[in-house]
């Protein structure tokens, strides 16, 4: 239990002299928890940003001593994680949040959320839709997302003015929208927007297909040349019910992930959302193939899904992210409720309180997440070389106190009520619980005036 | 999903002329939900307060016509609740939050709880760590507490200093600890404080045998004669592990549950914390003798107990409530998070979405809490007559926009930091967020000082 108080020596060279104007700041934090290596707690350190990079990890002092030219931010009674990466969501549903709550999944779907997209979805919903959910995202924390809805080039514009990172899934399915009238169609304009901007460093793409059953089999065989086309990861529902796994065996004589195996979809590019009912063999293709599963614990629960294999995958070695699903099945697009949920769930389906422990849990919520959407490299870790994406979380409240081990009061004592800072690729876009980029006043706003639109069909 | 915008016409007679000079507000809220009837949304309604008691709900005009002696409280961006009731934890414990968090339960308990309070707990631990656990659950909407721990008088002098009901379970096990050395002691000493503050409005008391295991049979015979003798209900730890069940079954022939029957000791001033490992038989066995099962999922995931029956217990009518356990297993005092873990799990264990919807969640947190201790006469609801429990949660925040129905939102998408205001028998407690009884830099810094103390035979 007790904290780790290990000096970091992974440093990067500092600033050189033709460096005339240095931008950065020394992130003076009470603890750091870098994440990587798995369980370090240093106390009285700073994470040292340069540009819109880590350039080290150091004891406050030493910080102080070797890049004395850059300004120290006091964050001593707060603790330092890198940013949360939610890799599973439906941004701008946000605005259907608490629309359908305890409803039976095809009529939530069918009833519900199917006709009011059908009458509502328009550029303007997913841009009001999507600011909203980046406003609340960044607040708990969350300085990644990866996105699956319709009008793209709205919602990336919306998270780029939000200043949040974003991974952006091409979505095509079987069935019409306003958006698109077929496959072909949804290809066609999400291929346009990653041409308009797939330059943007807040921004990645994914190919998106629905899900295995609801996308055809030549467009499944169609994956790894698209991907490989275009530099994209897969991004995709899978495995979420039951009921789709033995339709799909029924119709196929094989369960989804044996489909994305035989049409070469899967590897180290592949994430699947939910991944609630695998058997052996699928979990065995998932590691092998080192595929990512994005864990979405309340949305399973609350749609009545059931509870993800987490201790199975763990233990066959498949990478774990988190996910909050959109705010129409969660409701709270708040990863730490889910970094809880996963921890304690974990425990108690498998009846060991040793599982999942608390830098697991962090680990998942942060590199395992940025590792699912392929950017291990330079985020989801404080690490020197990878981007300055930092979030400061109170160490001093009556939630967590007394804290005995930073990492336990992280994961099951405080919540994202208690960030106060947050930085992406060193810009701070939450200052002392207030989000600098995106204003609440307006945001809140806008989704009050979409609540009597949705409203009128109940 | 329509929320019904009925007017209530529960009203008591209003102030007579020899009420010189009344004592009470008109509450006035954007939305009332009573809690009783279940189900019931009421716009612009007031809650108005005479004394410690609520006089009606109405609507606001109508309030403003028949009470226009009593001010008005603009509340109008706010929801109105009854008090949540918390209806199990140990409330000193909270100074061991985060003290061994990811252990087996052995471990847990043999290695590091009972070490640490064969060496720690004193009077003035449990007065320090309760008074902390008051002004955390005050801060989170809860108006009254079921606690089972030892010095009980610390623990009722720092709930009266705080303004929150407590229900004190005079707790007795056949393990000696600092506070008492066998089971005579311990009841002896529970008795003694029993009869100072039996007559403490804010106060009422359980007979508390810690479990079926960890009592003697002959005091557990003991339990009607002392229950009816002093007028006490019974708080105990019922069916947490499969372990206890199984070495009771071994042990006795029979379970736990069926033992308390023997004994007499079930009916409806029986409430039982956990309940997660119950047969069918024990599951009828409590529903005909009226008997209450609190459900902790958040402990009992945690811990790696499992996941309480709560489908089944609620089909065959057994009264539910919720509780947090102690901050030493969940680790939050937070009755809002159990309140959601509670919904999502019966949702995601049965794979039935339409299972505890919001307003039932929430009359388990309130009136079924309060029937649990044997309150419902008088506290849990809105109800005119009952007592002045009411918090006021704000209804205009980000994480819940947009509100289509409060209710949904309260449950799914709010949190206890959304808590503006509390009263508790028509006394302010909470005012915009600030506790108005428990100064919290003094609190924090008392838990601050038993930090060391604690940490040091890590």
């Amino acid at each position: 239990m007790t904290p780790a108080h290990t000096h970091s020596d992974r440093v990067l060279p500092a600033a050189s002299d033709q460096d005339s104007q240095p931008t950065g700041m020394r992130l003076e934090g009470g603890w750091v928890i870098p994440v990587e290596p798995t369980g370090a707690v240093l106390a009285a350190h700073a994470v040292v940003v340069r540009d819109d990079r880590i350039a080290a990890v150091l004891p406050r002092a030493e910080a102080a001593k070797a890049y004395p030219e850059l300004p120290a931010i006091d964050l001593s009674d707060q603790i330092l994680i890198p940013g949360l990466v939610n890799a599973h969501t439906h941004a701008a549903m946000t605005l259907f949040r608490g629309f359908a709550d305890d409803l039976a999944l095809s009529d939530w779907l069918q009833q519900r959320i199917w006709p009011a997209e059908a009458r509502l979805v328009t550029p303007e919903f997913v841009a009001d839709g999507t600011r909203l959910a980046c406003l609340e995202m960044l607040r708990g924390g969350v300085t990644m997302f990866a996105d699956m809805y319709f009008y793209p080039d709205e919602a990336i514009t919306a998270a780029v003015a939000a200043g949040i990172r974003m991974n952006v899934g091409l979505v095509y399915l079987t069935v019409p929208t306003n958006y698109a009238k077929d496959q072909d169609d949804y290809l066609r304009k999400g291929l346009e927007v990653w041409h308009q901007w797939r330059d943007h460093p807040q921004v990645q793409f994914a190919l998106a297909p629905h899900a295995t059953y609801s996308t055809t089999p030549d467009s499944m065989k169609a994956i790894p040349s698209l991907c490989s086309e275009h530099d994209l990861g897969v991004h995709t529902h899978l495995h979420e019910t039951a009921q789709e796994v033995s339709d799909e065996q029924r119709d196929f004589g094989m369960t989804g992930v044996a489909r994305l195996q035989q049409a070469g979809a899967l590897g180290d590019r592949f994430f699947g959302a939910h991944g609630v009912h695998l058997n052996t063999n699928d979990i065995a293709v998932l590691a092998e193939t080192g595929s990512s599963v994005v864990h979405c614990p309340s949305s399973n629960l609350k749609l009545g899904s059931g509870v993800a294999p987490i201790a199975e995958l763990l233990a066959a070695g498949v990478n774990l992210g988190l996910g909050t699903d959109g705010a129409a099945s969660n409701n709270r697009l708040d990863l730490w409720q889910e970094l809880r949920t996963a921890a304690l769930l974990a425990k108690g389906i498998t009846g060991d309180p040793t599982v999942l422990p608390a830098h697991q849990a962090l680990r998942m919520a942060t590199l395992a997440g940025a590792q699912a959407l392929g950017r291990a490299d330079d985020l989801g870790s404080l690490t020197p070389g990878k981007q300055a994406d930092v979030v400061a979380v109170s160490a001093h409240s009556l939630a967590g106190a007394p804290i005995y081990d930073p990492a336990s009061a992280l994961v099951y004592a405080l919540g994202r009520e208690h960030v106060r800072n947050v930085w992406v690729a060193g810009r701070q876009v939450v200052a002392e619980g207030v989000c600098t980029t995106v204003n609440e006043h307006d945001a809140l706003a806008s989704a009050g005036k979409w609540l009597p639109k949705v409203r009128v069909d109940e």
